[in-house]
């Protein structure tokens, strides 16, 4: 199970003082660690970044992976339309796509869901709990429902995306809000998950329950790929019962 | 448009002094004025109860109504399995259904549903914030979000219901559950939709948005009628293509 | 209610002479005369085209119209990717989308998508019968199932769409091909209706069923924008209980 | 994993002639050779009976097993409903549910669905083709579509059935007519597939496209077991946040 970790952080450089003494190397350093511990010699994790050649999401990486995980916050606007199409296309033909926290807004996410995943937020000391509404979800598996993740950023309803094919987690903040913090959908033979857990300047990715809930993720979203390809190619084709 | 409000509280007889000091006349009788009030001529609202023949779900009053509201809470296992069975036909022929607050328990709604509809529950002082999540949805029009309904019974997930096809509100609760409290389903040609308020002893149906979204449900389950029947009866039929 | 008809083939400029034999002046104008006999005077209907200034997608003209019809086929490519967007956008704020026939190959219903939207397809005499699998659905309402079409392009499976939110219709083929010909999704306040019949040579706009089906849709898409629009207005917002 | 397949034709006495030679010792036993040859040991399959005590259903036995195939035709209504319901919560609780053709109308398949689950049906002739709508689905893994099924027993839509949760295949038929024939549905943590293939008089269970499928949605519907018990137990619970 190859895995790429993605981010537009520039290996840490972009991120403010707080946030760096939080991941010193750089979110996609952090997230590949927490990808090895949890998931052990059966996965094989590299690190991307938008400062790699063709932003560190050329064609062969993406077609020899089976899920890219994807943390993003200041420099959405700079990843290009091309790398861009290029990732939808990867998920459609089985890529499973992982976005996390600030990703709601990545053009890769925007791009598969067809709305702009707009959503409100907070940066005010609210404490969250997450919620499995779907405990059954293998992505919930053996996960202790509610998460506390403390102190964390609200993200709250609205939260302009398609109506979730599968609903596995719900936030409640302390401010109020609640949030569809865990959402399954599928395009093509992509498995797609949002998770809103991973504001920077909180140790968010230390919690048992969120490694647990994204090492499952990059489980379930990879093992799309161990189906079969599409038997029947698009395009034209003869009738099935040529004597009618 | 024909609508019948239903409680198993023989008319507010059943209720705990606290809750008939709310309802003095029973619940039925407080939602019918409410759908008097935010329908006005246009809806002919009639009550019934458990206590009236053939427990007010006879075959013909069903036939010729197009909602059911259903509020029940302490004598569900007292209705019988014939009416239960009746009413859930009635359901798939088309009669809108509107399960409140306990009724989630009520064995109708458990008899469309396929599941327990078990829930975590505490009487204990919370506020619930109601969040339309899908606030384009007919039920939510008007609706001002968060409904901020005050002190109320804490109802949390796991909710164990199938997925909503239509999951329209999330509440929240300052002990700090959260719960699909606005869910809609849809059985044959019939529409159903739970919604969470109403525990017995708070005034939550006072509150103008709840109001609102209960009359707003009622227009939605309607709704299905006045779509032709189905046109294919089911059994056994000829082929269309006769020359195959 | 104000409905645009777009189509990309320049008044019928663009079709071949058997397609321009049966729309002689393009195939908006024809779905345009469906509309105002199905529809009456409750509906304004006007045409677009992508020879019009902006390609007849103009940002005013969207933003008052309830519909818009969407018919192409050589042309896909030419839709400039800003009206894309605008189309994209003004769908998610409440404008609703019938993608006819070839528009699965749409720039903006692939958008809104977010896959490929390919089939399998084949011109060679095959008849389809539309069946509803909903036939309670409003889409469905008045019409007769199934829908013998007679002569029509074989449009099949798979069809690379995210799976519908609703399925309405299904559609078989002499050859022996089904194809989900009538689907249901919504992207923020607006509603997308894609239906597959709409081959430039066959005469289908003329069948009673599918005239029903477009004008039920429009109905049905158009019904959005009587909701309320968006309360809460995504961003940066304060707690609702601040005492917390 | 341990698999019960359910018949109610007595182990084959049940069965016309015809049927019986093609099943001598009746239809749980073709199946449970099936499960036999295509999963190998890492299968226990059992076969039950409406002739064994409790039905072949007793408490132990569910809750012992991954899943259980339905196979029932004429002795849908000799099933006990303390079975029934005992069957419908071993699902909730996460046993698997494969029902086969006509257990569409069995007792087990209705309480879950909470419909009819009426169709349309014709014993004349025609030839099924089933198309896999959702190639990616693990159920469809390295199966050739379309499946050709020669002969066999017409069943078409109108399916009186929710709308499935993920639709796998759809089948057209020489007569015209087009069913939902490869259905998922989720109820609490069991996983559901409704499957049309197997009129008892025609060979179809020898298909190799149909033994994948069956052989692919016993895994499917057993992985559901692998994953952790619901957490969070429905009832009375404290609060998360007492000092709110």
């Amino acid at each position: 199970m190859r895995v790429i970790v993605w981010s537009d952080d520039r290996a840490g450089a972009g991120l403010e003082p707080q946030a760096r003494a939080e991941h010193p190397e750089g979110i996609a350093s952090t997230l590949a660690v927490l990808l090895e511990d949890e998931l052990g010699p059966r996965a094989e994790i590299t690190v991307a970044g938008i400062g790699d050649p063709e932003q560190g999401l050329g064609a062969e990486r993406l077609a020899a992976s089976e899920v890219l995980l994807w943390w993003g916050h200041e420099a959405h606007e700079q990843v290009e339309d091309r790398q861009v199409e290029r990732v939808r296309a990867a998920v459609e033909a089985g890529l499973g796509f992982i976005a996390l926290h600030s990703a709601h807004h990545s053009k890769p996410f925007r791009a598969l869901m067809g709305t702009s995943c707009d959503l409100r937020w907070r940066e005010g000391g609210d404490h969250e709990l997450i919620w499995a509404v779907d405990p059954h979800h293998p992505i919930a598996a053996g996960v202790q429902s509610p998460i506390d993740l403390g102190p964390h950023e609200m993200y709250g309803e609205p939260f302009a995306i398609p109506a979730p094919e599968e609903l596995v987690f719900i936030s409640s903040f302390s401010g109020g809000e609640v949030f569809r913090s865990g959402c399954c959908f599928r395009r093509g033979a992509g498995r797609i998950f949002y998770f809103g857990p991973g504001h920077e300047t909180h140790p968010v990715y230390r919690h048992p329950g969120v490694r647990r809930v994204i090492a499952n993720a990059v489980g379930w979203a990879a093992s799309a790929g161990r189906h079969s390809p599409r038997q029947s190619t698009p395009g034209e084709v003869d009738p099935i019962w040529s004597t009618r």
